[in-house]
Formats: structure tokens, C-alpha cells, sequence
């Protein structure tokens, strides 16, 4: 099979996971270029001895047609732009999450995909993690019988920096942390969220008042068959980064997730401890290996990914939803939620 | 200090714990009087030899000079008129959770209570349970800063019967179950709640539809001071008595709860295997002890109890504000709840 | 069935446990009397109301026709004469273990148990643990097939009293400690200890040093049947009282045992902790109790202890075998073992 | 600095293991060569576009100019001449534990080493360990005062090829298998073993019975300084590979190890179960990575590696001592031991 040869967008934190994955994968895919505003650090990242192209303009990079693929891993806002521009170079397409703050952005990117005949992936990881994957296999094996209540907390480390944390920018928190539990839910639940109400708060980052965005929020939901949900978001988790999932089914329930860090239990008079996980790096560095290695199987391939377009859609309408239900008090139906 | 004279009214699981206590006690106290409609099992439970007295009626107990205190452990709508009898017999009370299904009961309850300035204390004896209890002295310490958010989870592992659980005996799945909850969640976050919306559903016992119980629920709730919480309660749960509680502060969290009744693990090619607490009696029997250690403490010693008259009624307002979310589909705020 | 009257020999901490639970019995057995040199502590232990007779010379309680059996719970170097006597009298025997210090004791003992044709129990309270009781199920039920390797550590919290740990009172650490371990491993592996090793010295106590008694030892067994075990024993554990048990099966592998006395968890910026298990009442008291059942329940039905005459000889035998191992540094067979 | 050549004499699992890392690593070193009997499979390795130079002769491949340093991963009975060879030519040396089957091998390896000035390192991965290396980090900073008993677990989840494990190319399970927790103890306990004691058996591979070898193992140690060590060895772990490690101190103690694979609790009727590490990959992967790491750290700025030539004679020394002490049912101190 041939090697594809893929362009990076961005070299953000994802953007560097990601590159460094792919110099070091020994065959199937190649990091061929890469896109960033700031040539001196890709350089550095890429090393003296690369023969992987760097341009200062994505548009450059989407004319090489030597790249059979992309992955934007620039901000949200700029998403739309970018997925358009590279669908009509008929490159595949990795999108990072969310793949855009309005329903109105993402019809007119998704509408361009589709034109185009693109493969189009988005990204949630989780999907591709370890104990998400196999918990999805043992609810398809019938080991928990029906799901029927979902169960989810994202506690991230740190307060954001304001200006980034804008929902203006972002989005605000409940779309940016938030919208990996809602994918979960949707994937691991089988099931379409019908309705969300959400409660939220200004608890652990004072900072983010300024800036119109809250720290803290919890979720309910109910699911079109009529099973349950709930979310915990939020900020400046002291303890570490701690993300944990639950789906209780009829017969048995499913915990996803751990805390411990480094493998040392210390025993003294002041008790038993442990470390944490301090950092998503930690923890889904593997998940986001597994998300590009599943995207250039698909390309080689063509196959359809696992998580699409419509998932994409789906979770940023729930998460539009959730953030409405929080500013207005009330419960609020998914279906019809519209852009605010 | 005296030994004090005990009467328990009624002889139901919780009775039973409550009188087997009793009577392993050297010092302090003596049951010294029973009432229940069952006296031939109430013999049997005594043993031959036993001087406890057998009543088939509670006014005769309470008639009895030398009963000090009684435990009033009989169905929820009998308690009104047992807890005014017994205060107007100048008896200290102890009142099983909850207090009574309305707060017109409760209120002409707590005025019996306090004309006859008896002693009242009521059950929540998760307050007496090691796990709990440890929480809120580290809250207290400052180990975790302030509390901001609060989550619970009471999964109960059968499906009642249908008749018991009927909202008109029972008060509805969200006044049985999640009182305990709510009665946490204001102990360890200092705090009161000011508005609740819950989602329930029939998904785990489905002769429970007849009667018109849920028999699942999801909580959010949000409290005065700004904190949130969150409470998932429900029936049938396959794997065991599941009861956690975790409270999130500024500056670390706590987790409340397990899951492990025997001490041993079995390593085999099909995993690491433990159970689980199957019943509330293996998870609560020695809350159900120290609960009673404090009465009888508050009795010889004239102090106030730990948990009295306004922390019975506020947990039975949280109940009943959110069992109106629940069917009538809005946040609901708690102040503003009345009885139906 | 009639209930049963015991005595208890000795007030120390394991007589106080068995009195208390006595006392706390509604049928079946009654505590009736209690032999103490202290007889004021006695008076408060038992409370002013008690029908408890309470003597200050075992004779005497031993003279009394309407005590069934009696609880030798004595210093192990009285066990000989008050175990003889008490079987001359016809009372069922249950004796704290050790049994005694020299096999030429336990020999002249079991004789004379076996002459008056009385009931014999020792004390060895792991086997009525619900975790070693539940592997030995599991054993049995063919869960781990067939035991091969038993590993066993015995880690005490604090440092004993000098002249109490001088080994002509106590036997020396591994046959206070690590006898326990032994009576497991015959009883877990169902086989018989053929040959020991065992290192030890002292790392922990330095007061030990004076009475010529090790902390901390290390003990390598071979079984009759070929499997292997490992024990370490030691004092002055500062985390607190850790007991462990792993048996190795062909098919899997059993552990048992815990380290976390209250349930909670504190998640903070240094770490996840809980504490300890601090003392052996704390893991073991519900083991006493039911080993106190067993006694009672054997006496009324007259049938067999579970743990009788010859584990109490067998696991002194490996225990001196160990303890000469220790002194003389190198592996000796058990069977010809002789007390020194 | 400057980018580093490296060779890899030999492309079993662990050569492997270095060799796709290397070809992963963007700056620093690089995989120049491979020397291997299965060109083949290795140009399979090394994908269509590698610039890999693939011998099949080691000799060949010492003899470029261009590699800095080797990595021995070889059979052990063959480690002797490459190192030798590698050293005469003046390369790095990298050598898989264990160094070789006999003092005499080791030694005159050692003096080649020296003779020529080349940096030399020893595969003992555990080094590398996130919770070894914790671990350590803890015992110097005091964190459990003075280490005084070393106790560690190997249990290898499957049984060997007869004729790869015969003593006379594997030096038999002890040195494979328990070398590894040697060399742990004398780093971790910062003390040198000066006696040992096994017991060992064939309990678990029938088929290891024609060779001459043992399937499990438990071997007792003193340190120098007084302190205590014990280690389980074994085979065909049933339920994966299982490998753990306890340091106990004055103060406290330190637990280094884990069994959980996949982040996911399946709770059901049946309990509650994870899955287990299955194999040494799994686990140690990234210790692998970070030990060639430190080898080209140390090549590059010309530094001491952490484990070098007397660890690697020590580790050997102390498995001959205790494979011999298994076969001769004595205690032996490590000092007096010679090869066989």
C-alpha cells in the first residue's frame, strides 16, 4: 500500500502531538508538511536532518499536490476557512474539535466536504482511547445489558487564559470541555440527546468573569429513548486532570478512567498515596496516536471513519444547547436549538 | 450517669438493627420496651430470656413511666401522630427518615416537639458513618478549601415493591432515595440549596409504572452561595448497594464510598475480580450503631442532637422541590415549594 | 437448644473482646463468669447491673457446675496448667494461641484434653476472616486449581514491651507473629510444611536487642506435595497494621487482605490518600466474633472445631522450626524439630 | 551536539523494541545499522525508504566507521565476543542483561571495556521504570527513612521453549528472570547482598522437567548492612505478567508496580473486574525507551551511565549464588561464589 503524505495545520500542542507521531512512524504515512506562523519553532520541532516543508501560508501547503491529506489543528475560528479551502484541493480531512462555534459555519463546511467527495474526520479522541474503546465493545457484547443512565466528569487542570477562554473565541467552557462528554454519551448510549439543562458558575477561575465565560457547569440530560445524563465541567482542577465516564445499562455498568500517574504506592503514618494525572498529554497521548493512525487507514483505505460529520454536527448542536439551557435558566430541546 | 430506658416503635428492618444494638449494650442504655403488631416475632428476636417488654400498642409504651426515649421506626405516615404522642408524653424522640411525607405534617410535628421540649433527632445516619463523617471534619480542617461542588450517587440494588413505593405510602423514589443525598449535601457544603431540576425515568422496574414511581433520577441543583450539585439516584442496581459522594473544593476534593465487601481479589486469565456490598445493612449497619450511640448520648446528657427538627424538614423541602421538577419538567425553586 | 454458659480466663485484650461480644449475645451462650486478677477493671467492664460471677482464681470458676466451657485467653506460659485443669473438670476448651511454647506442653495438654474426651479449639482467628474464608472457598471450589505458591506478610505496628517479647514469655517474634501465617498456609494450601528457612534481625526495635528477640524475619517453606511459601514478619510498621495473604494457583491467584480503614479519599495538589488500617481490632474484631461463634456453636451441637488440637501442635512445630532456623542459619526439616 | 550512529547486533523482541524507537526519534541518534541473520525481516522492519544499513555479519557492522555506539540484544552465550569485539573497535557498548552466564565471561568482557575506554551499559530496564525511578527518588529523599527489607515479585505470564530455557543457554529462570530483582534491591536498598537462600520447584511447566530447569523459585537474602530481601520468581502466571516490587523502611514503605491494562470496570452481578497486564511489553515499553535514551545521553556528552560493568558482574553474582543455593539446599554467601 502506498505511503500518504500528510500536512499539518497548526502547531499548537495538538498540532506538535501530532507531528511528532508521524516522524516517527516508519512507514504508511509521512509528515510531508507543515503550515504554522511561527517557521523557527517548527524547525526546531522537526529537526535539522527533515525533509519535511514548512510553509508560513496554509493556502501554499493545500497546493502541494503531493499532500494526499490535512489535519487542521488551528483555532476553532478558523476552522471553517480552512476545511472549505482544503475540501475543494480535494484533500482528506482531520478537523480538530469543535469543528466550529455556529451550526451555520459547520452546514457550509460539512456542505463543501460533501461536494467535494473528501474523506472528513473529526477530532474526539476519545474514541480511540483504551478504556473508552473497550468500553464500547462490552456494551455491543451485551455485558451491561441495555445502557440506560451515562455518567461523565472533565476536570481540567488549570483556568484558562481569558482572552482564549472568550466564548467569543471558544465558545465558551461547556463547548470546550464539555463536548468530548456529549460524543461519548452519543456514541457509548446508542442513543440522540433530547434534551439538556444546565447549571454553571464562577467557582475556581475568577479571571474568566471579565470575559463572560463560567469555570464550573453541570448537565442533565435526557436521551430520545428515554435513558439519562449528566455532566460535570470544569476549571482549575488542583488535583490533576481527571476524566472518568460511567454507563450504567440494565445489567452491569461500565466505569471508564483512572488517576494514577506513576506506578509507586508510598505508605507511611500520614496514610497510603499516589500521584495523579496531571495533564491530558498523560493521559491520551495513546488516543491521539491511535485517532491519526485510524485517519490514515481510512485514507489509504477509503474508508469511512469512525467519527464524521455528523458526529461533529451532532455534538456541537448539543453543546450549543447546554450553553443556552445555562445563560436562560430552563431546560432547553436540542432539536431546536439555532445559533444564538 | 443513669443507664437510660429505650422503647423502639416498630419491629421492621430498621427496628431490628436498632433493637439487636440495644440489647449488646452493657452500659448506658437498656431496651426496655417494644411495640409492634408482631409480637410472636418480636419474642423470637428477644430471646427467652429477655425482660424487654411487648407491646401490640405504642400509646401503652408510651405510657410506660419509665421509657426515657423512644425510636420511632415505624412506616413514614404514621410518624405524625407517634412523634406528637410521644412528645406529649415528655419522651425524647428519635424519627426515622423522612419526617413525614408533607411539610403540614412535619410542621405540626417539629410544633409538638417543641411545645413538649422534648429531645428530637432524626435518621440520617449517614451523618454516623465513618466515610461521611471523616469528610466533613477534613472540610472543616480546610483540606479542601471551599466546597464548590457536590455529586452523589444511591444505587439501590432491588426494585421495592410496587405497593411500598407508591408516591402516597412512599413520597416517590426522589423523597426515599436521594433525602439522604440532600441531607449530605448540605451538611458538607455548609450550605442550603435554593433551586433543584430533575429528570426521571422508568427504566429498571417496570412494575413500578402501575404506581407511578420513577425509578430513576438525575438531580442538579444549585445552592445558595453559588455552589452546585448533583445527585443520581435509582433502583435495581445489579451489582450491589452503590453509594458515593464526592465534594469538590477550591483547593482538592474528596470521595466518599466503596465498593468492596470481602478482602480478596481473584487474579485469573479473565481478570482481577472483587465484589461488591450487596446491601445497605453491609454498608450501614455500624452508622445505624453510632446514630444511636449519639441519641443516647443527647438523652443522658441533655445536648442537642447532631441532626434535629430543621434538618428533617429542610431535606424533606429539597424532596419535595425536586419531585415537582421532575414532573412538571422546570428548575424549581425550593423556597417556593408547598405541599402538593 | 439450651444456651450455653462460658467463662472467660483472662481480662486482657483478646478476653475483653470475647466478654464484650458475650455480653452483646441475645441467645445461644452467656457470658457467666470471668476469671481475672483484677477484678475492679472486671466490674467495669461487665457494668453495675451484670449477673456476671467474677472470680479472682480460675479454680474457682473452674469448680462452678453451671459453666459449660471456658476461653482460655491467658499469657501463653499459663495455658499448660489452666488448659489441664479445665479439661480435668469436663469444660470445653478454647485457648488463645499460641498453644503453648514447647511441644512437651502442648503434648501433655492435648493428652489430657483427649483423656476427659472434651471439646478443644484454638485460637487461630484468620480461618473465621471473611477474606481468608472466602479464599479458602474459592480454593476449594477450583477457582485458582491447585495451590502452588503461598505468600504471607504479618507487618505489626508497633514494637512490644521488652520483658512481654523476651522469648522465654513469648516464644520470640516468629512464633508470636508468624504462626498465624503458618496455620494459613496449611490450611489455604491444604498441605503440610516439610522444610523452613528463615533470616532475621533487628531493623526496627532496638529495645528488642536486650532481650535477644529479632523485628523482623524472613521465612522460605518448602510443602510436602512440592509447592513453596514466604513469610515476613515484622514489628513497628509505622503505616500500620498491614496482613497480607497471595496464594498462587496453577489456574490463578488469590489475594487477601486491605489496607484502608475509613472510606474516603482526599485528591489534593500532593496526591490521592487514604489511611490505614491502625490496629489488629480494627481488622480483626469481626474475625474474634465469629471464631467465638464457631466455639459456641460446636459446643452446643457437640461437633468439631474447625481448628483443633493438632493445628494448634502443627503450627508451634513450624514455628520452632523456623525460630531454630533463624539461630542457626540454615534450612531444617520440621518433623525433626525438638523444642530446644 | 551532535546527531549520534547507532548499530543494532541483533533483531529479537528487544532489538526490536530499540530499533523501532530509534527510527521514531527526530533528533539526537540515529538507527545507522542492523546486524541480523533474517535480513529479510528485518528490510520488513525498517520499511521500503529506510537508509538503514542492514549486515548480516556484526562483525561488518563494527567495523563502519560511521556507527558511535552498539546495542548487544543478542543471545547471551554470544554477548562475550560482540562486546568484546565492539569494544576492541573502540564502540559504545550497550549490552543486554544478562551481561553473560559466567564470571569468568563477565570478567574478562569487563577488562576489554576498560582496556579500551568505551563507555559500557547494562539492560537492566527496571532502572528506567516511571515507579522504579520513583521509587528511588522517594528512598533518597527520605521519604521512608532507612530501607530495611526489599521484597519483589516476578511472574512471567507464559512458560519458555525447553531448549531456549535450558540452564546451559539461559542460565537457568533464577538469572533470567530474578536478575532483574537483584539488581533492583541493591539500588533501591542501596546495599550489597551477602547471603542468599532459594528454594525452587517445578510446579508450573512439565516440560522445563527434560531440561534440567525450574519453573518458580522464592529466595531469601541478608544485605550487608543487615537488612532483609526476598523474591517469588515464577512461570505461566496464568493471569499475565505480574511484576512488583516493595521496599519497606524505618518510616515508611514504598509499593512499585500495577496489574491494570485497560482503564475500564466492568461492574456487574458477578463483581467487579479489570483486565491485567499481559505481557512485558505492555509494561515496560516505555522504560525500554527511556534506558536508550539515557545510553545516547551519556554517548553523547560523554558521561557515566547509571547501571554500568559492576552492576552487571554484581547482579550475575548474586544469581549464581542463589541458583546454586536452590541446587544445593544451603544458605551461600554471594562472596564465595564461583561459577559452577
Amino acid at each position: 500500500m502506498a505511503t500518504i503524505n500528510l500536512g499539518v495545520i497548526g502547531l499548537g500542542r495538538i498540532g506538535r502531538i501530532n507531528s511528532r507521531y508521524l516522524l516517527g512512524r516508519a512507514e504508511g504515512a509521512r509528515l510531508a508538511a507543515v503550515s504554522t506562523r511561527r517557521p523557527k519553532a517548527a524547525a526546531e520541532l522537526l529537526g535539522q536532518t527533515s525533509s519535511v516543508k514548512i510553509y508560513t501560508n496554509y493556502h501554499d501547503l493545500l497546493a502541494d499536490p503531493a499532500i494526499d491529506g490535512v489535519l487542521v489543528v488551528t483555532h476553532t475560528h478558523t476552522h471553517h476557512d480552512i476545511v472549505i479551502a482544503a475540501a475543494e484541493a480535494g484533500k482528506a480531512v482531520f478537523c480538530e474539535k469543535p469543528i466550529a462555534l455556529t451550526l451555520a459555519e459547520t452546514d457550509s463546511m460539512l456542505a463543501a466536504v460533501e461536494k467535494a467527495g473528501v474523506l472528513f474526520q473529526v477530532g474526539f479522541m476519545r474514541r480511540f482511547d483504551k478504556g473508552f474503546a473497550a468500553a464500547k465493545q462490552k456494551i455491543e457484547a451485551g455485558d451491561i445489558g441495555t445502557p440506560i443512565v451515562a455518567q461523565s466528569i472533565s476536570r481540567d487542570p488549570n483556568c484558562p487564559e481569558p482572552d482564549w477562554a472568550a466564548p467569543a473565541n471558544s465558545g465558551g467552557m461547556i463547548l470546550d470541555l464539555a463536548i468530548h462528554d456529549f460524543d461519548m454519551f452519543r456514541w457509548l448510549m446508542g442513543d440522540e440527546v433530547q434534551r439538556v439543562y444546565a447549571e454553571g458558575g464562577n467557582l475556581t477561575c475568577p479571571a474568566l468573569i471579565q470575559v463572560d465565560d463560567i469555570d464550573t457547569a453541570i448537565i442533565n440530560m435526557r436521551f430520545a429513548n428515554g435513558g439519562l445524563g449528566y455532566v460535570e465541567a470544569g476549571r482549575n482542577c488542583r488535583y490533576g486532570y481527571d476524566i472518568r465516564c460511567e454507563i450504567r445499562g440494565t445489567e452491569g455498568t461500565l466505569k471508564i478512567g483512572y488517576l494514577q500517574d506513576t506506578p509507586v504506592l508510598t505508605l507511611t503514618p500520614q496514610g497510603v498515596t499516589h500521584d495523579t494525572v496531571a495533564w491530558f498529554e498523560e493521559r491520551f497521548t495513546p488516543a491521539y496516536h491511535a485517532q491519526l493512525d485510524h485517519f490514515i487507514d481510512c485514507v489509504q483505505q477509503e474508508k469511512e471513519p469512525l467519527v464524521g460529520a455528523s458526529d461533529a454536527r451532532m455534538a456541537l448542536h448539543i453543546s450549543l444547547a447546554a450553553t443556552q439551557s445555562q445563560t436562560q435558566g430552563r431546560p432547553i430541546h436540542v432539536a431546536e436549538t439555532q445559533d444564538v
